[in-house]
């Protein structure tokens, strides 16, 4: 077997897409069309990829840069493309990164959902010295380049949607753009391209006709997926990938067990900011409610439920955890972590470090951030945890906050053991509330406290008779 | 007219789930499978309905007999099929629990969206003696097993795929699972199956043939509505089929003239929790905005209008209220009820026991609990009102919270009419505040307070000037 | 060229609808159907309109002269018909305020997608006395009257589905409702029109038939867009209509840049409450995920994002803010602004009058009202700020309030630049805390501080120690 050696087309401008972001860079899945591309490009073992770029060439070398970095040994190498001339131009480009031994497939960067192994069957079938072609069988085919193959099923040339005959108009299958191709009979015949033609531009679809005139064998790789060869040229069309591939990811899921109240309504991406792959690994029996959107890496353990509408992201939730609907969870570099039968929400939001225990419960309009609770620790309602050691069996009080910022710096507060923490408390780091203790609602407290004891820190009340409550004052008075 | 009674087969494994979950317990809007079927043979008015348990059969038994004891007289009794050895062995597990003089209707615990009316033009169809086979026309029937009707219409034989002639194979017509058959001739039949196939397994389709052998005639009741007869064996088709119920339902609320902002964003379900089925019954005019979820018992009075991505359990709405979006209602076992013209949301949580009394307002990231809330009391911001009484007018400020939970108890807290509790108070149960009453903001009130008085608590305002804020350290000082 | 005179009808029930509304007063994407008529009759550029009231008539008449006034000049006129006898009789009430120099076009109040290109090409095809009628191609046309055009391709005639032979049956164009006649032609014909029919109305399709008679050439100009010309008659058709218009309106977005995670799940709609009509503007590299939905006037700057579910009406967001999900966003009549760099959310509300300077943050469970915060303002967590001026800089501590309602009036804080306030402050207006003061967590604050000062309000902490917390009281004791 010849070493695979890959040419992306990634110099596109995507007029289009009425961007300022290059073509190639725009998002499916939150990762950029070539990133998909590129993790084909590595799930093939090429032994070396060329991106071919051109408009926006440094926003997109630097992106390829990243992730070839990202993947470790990965040979990403840049040829720039200056003007644009057309598809035969673009590979000529890539020519001199080539060693002339290897098996050239040649890919689009604005393609993003070809299959590793229908690029494998390509190559395959391109074994032996052949041109081979990835087709496509379009139920409406009008407007491609239609496969004219001969008798013994070998492909004789690709005509023109404006050069066929009616015949060949009721052709179905057509060239995908797509090809496998021996590199020394590539650099070849790239060499006698010619932009005679009306655009004035070199095409690649010319290689061809210069096999068939040599005598090398032109086979094609059919198939019936026209998604795995659907380009991006607009937004209309990226919005259409992205459903068909949400709903591809979403089957999966289902094929693994996983039960999803709406397919249609499931999204899972990469996380752009802290550059996870989309990962969502589940375990059995977990079951995901309408509108939920899964971002990076995402662990759900046995049996646990999210619920409608819920935004997760670089988290792990452990087996029977029970997640209710509007919850955002949001791991970033730290991750979260929930434990086994935790229940979280709903309006509830875990930040980077969040790290629940056991049976912890977190409720309504409730925030932590960079805070451990041990098992069993409750904070059900309106309230802010962050920079946190919360016990085990804590009870944290509704609208009680942990002030953290002093303003310059970030503080820790140690909850121990069995605290009870009132109402409205503020706990103003660094502060440690010693063990089985109790905070009386509304205290703001600024000193530790020793284990076992009540501590309050609030005025005393009085009531004050007499007094005028403020009337409406008259508009100009 | 025979009796009628019911076997349900609800013995299989459900492979292709992936679930530790007895396939016939799978929940389609939040119901088991089973619950559908069992429905729907107590709305056929069933004098017995058999339930042929297999695998998971403690766990399907068990729900059973609870739906039955919840329908009260409802007479199901569990036959155990162990090992399964085909549809026909299924029956004749059930066979030692059925009367000679009625009338057996077959059904699958695995397809759920039978209509009763279609299962009694079965019955119909098979009163004076026939065996009567539902079937329904697919536009690809293939795989499945075809109707062959002699020219007068009568149902000559089930032919399957495999033994089906080109003509055969032509026919949309096919079985679907589903029989009504005199019980003292299944009995005869049933003793006659072999199991002498390929499979090894008693099929109970052979009975056609031996009904047509004994003279007694075939009938079929044919529908064209595929989705009645449609069984669940993955959660694919589990998806497919909680879409096309949950379209459904939606259609049957907007002929009712309930209009949807969108149909196929609606969600109806039994709430697994309180056990109360899906039914949601609305008043004239009401409006419901996109990606809204409704379980078990919801009323939505005149004028309603329920705001996007709500989710409504267990609640009573009254006529004119308006329910902004992203609000969580869940009343649980206790209820909910929101009065008429009443405001509540957007991201208000109304959990059990909460009743909102006519133009109560609840607004932004407020939580009440089992709680009322008189004529015009408002709770706007950021608040936590639980196992309160709260009186007409009153304005429950900013932030503040009812102290209801020692950490051992609840208690109770009472708001009287026309008081005015400020920002970020504490009212630590058990306490009152007295008619006309006014709290100072950031007060905690642990002790009553008589009406009409202005009651604070808190400390007195310090001005410390040249004092230093913290500024920010150097790492690794 | 002839001036255009409008006829609408609007006197229809709408039974199907079931509903105390009118049917034109129903609502499409948060406009009366009428309303959209409306928009487009002024966007033709109509010397008059007549709308023909019935059912629910001082409703729709005050609706219409509404629209009229907020219009400008715009002269729309009413006619009753009462009771309704058919079409021809609704257009004869509207006779008296037609001049006989117009050409009339007649639009149903309950058609509300009609383009007005497409009516404009309608016009163009009457002119020179000529009776045009749209039609639509329908893939089904059971049931419409279908339109036979002679050799020449004019209409010869409409046959209705009963009269129709086999060939005219396959006839797929037929009659939309929506025709174009010279006013004096029109006069002439109605006054000849008789209710000898099944019905025993009058219908306003019988002028055709005249016209052929009267030598006036009758032309048709023909759509394929079947929604063009869809009327409502039940919930079902209204939603289907909803879903339709909202998903051109997603695919005129995506035309212009703006990229949708899903088409399918992006609402944009007029403000019923403060009447702006639906507009949505957007910079390049805008980028929506899913479940948005969009009322009245929003501007989204270069390179905003905004998160899943978020609900944005009268707003303005600048260049690169970053909408965080689950943000509620309520101008109404004041407007809201957002800052160039801003990032508001996740589970934020901003309500009218709220202005968010450059860098703004606004976070999880924070509320925002009438209030102005200048650059790099912070307001992260838990908080209230009503009716004030935030300096820039100003960190805004978690659950902290601004106590701007006595119960009576609305009154201002002022917060100056640097200011730091601490976790559940209350702030009582009117207060002003001078730039670069501090106030300590807890604090109640009452009086206006000093510039660059420390204050606190909140009383000492003192610990018990031997203090018993509660226990759980048996049940009955």
């Amino acid at each position: 077997m010849n070493a695979i050696d890959i040419v992306i087309m990634a110099a596109g401008k995507g007029t289009r897409m009425k961007s300022r972001v290059p073509k190639v860079l725009q998002k499916l899945a939150g990762r950029p069309l070539l990133g998909h591309v590129l993790a084909t490009a590595q799930a093939l073992h090429a032994r070396r990829v060329v991106a071919v770029t051109g408009h926006g060439a440094p926003e997109v070398e630097a992106y390829g840069a990243g992730v070839a970095g990202a993947a470790g040994r990965f040979d990403l190498k840049f040829a720039r493309q200056e003007p644009q001339l057309g598809t035969g131009h673009a590979v000529q480009q890539a020519l001199p990164l080539l060693a002339d031994d290897g098996l050239v497939v040649v890919l689009s960067g604005d393609v993003p959902l070809t299959e590793a192994a229908t690029l494998q069957a390509l190559v395959d079938a391109a074994q032996g010295e052949r041109l081979a072609l990835l087709t496509v069988r379009l139920p409406e085919p009008t407007g491609y380049g239609r496969i004219v193959r001969a008798a013994d099923g070998g492909v004789q040339r690709i005509v023109e949607q404006k050069d066929a005959s009616a015949d060949e108009r009721a052709i179905t299958e057509v060239y995908s753009g797509i090809m496998a191709v021996p590199a020394r009979h590539l650099r070849r015949w790239l060499g006698r391209l010619t932009n005679d033609n009306a655009q004035g531009e070199y095409y690649l679809t010319d290689v061809v006709a210069m096999a068939v005139q040599d005598g090398v064998p032109v086979v094609a790789h059919r198939i019936d997926d026209a998604l795995q060869v659907a380009g991006v040229n607009s937004p209309v069309q990226l919005a259409e990938l992205e459903r068909a591939h949400q709903r591809r990811q979403a089957e999966a899921l289902m094929l693994q067990g996983v039960r999803l109240a709406d397919p249609a309504r499931l999204d899972l991406r990469d996380d752009a900011r802290s550059g996870a792959p989309a990962a969502l690994s589940c375990g059995p029996d977990v079951e995901i409610d309408v509108g939920c959107i899964f971002s990076g890496r995402v662990e759900l353990g046995e049996g646990a439920q999210i619920g409608a509408y819920c935004h997760i992201t670089n988290a792990s939730i452990a087996a029977g955890a029970v997640i209710h609907p509007f919850t955002h969870i949001d791991g970033e570099q730290a991750g979260v972590r929930v434990g086994e039968g935790a229940r979280v929400g709903p309006f509830a939001r875990l930040r980077p470090g969040a790290e629940l225990g056991p049976e912890v419960h977190i409720g309504n309009f409730v925030e932590v951030k960079n805070s451990t609770l041990a098992a069993g620790a409750k904070a059900n309602h309106l309230a802010y945890l962050g920079d946190a050691a919360v016990g085990e069996r804590v009870n944290y009080g509704a609208g009680s906050i942990t002030a953290n910022y002093d303003g310059a710096n970030k503080r820790r507060t140690v909850i121990e053991a069995d605290v009870h923490i009132g109402s409205n408390c503020v706990l103003v780091a660094p502060v440690t509330i010693g063990a089985g203790g109790t905070v009386g609602g509304g205290s703001t407290i600024t000193r530790s406290t020793p284990p076992g004891v009540l501590s309050v820190a609030r005025g005393k009340q009085v009531s004050i008779a007499g007094w005028q409550r403020p009337t409406k004052k008259a508009r100009g008075a």
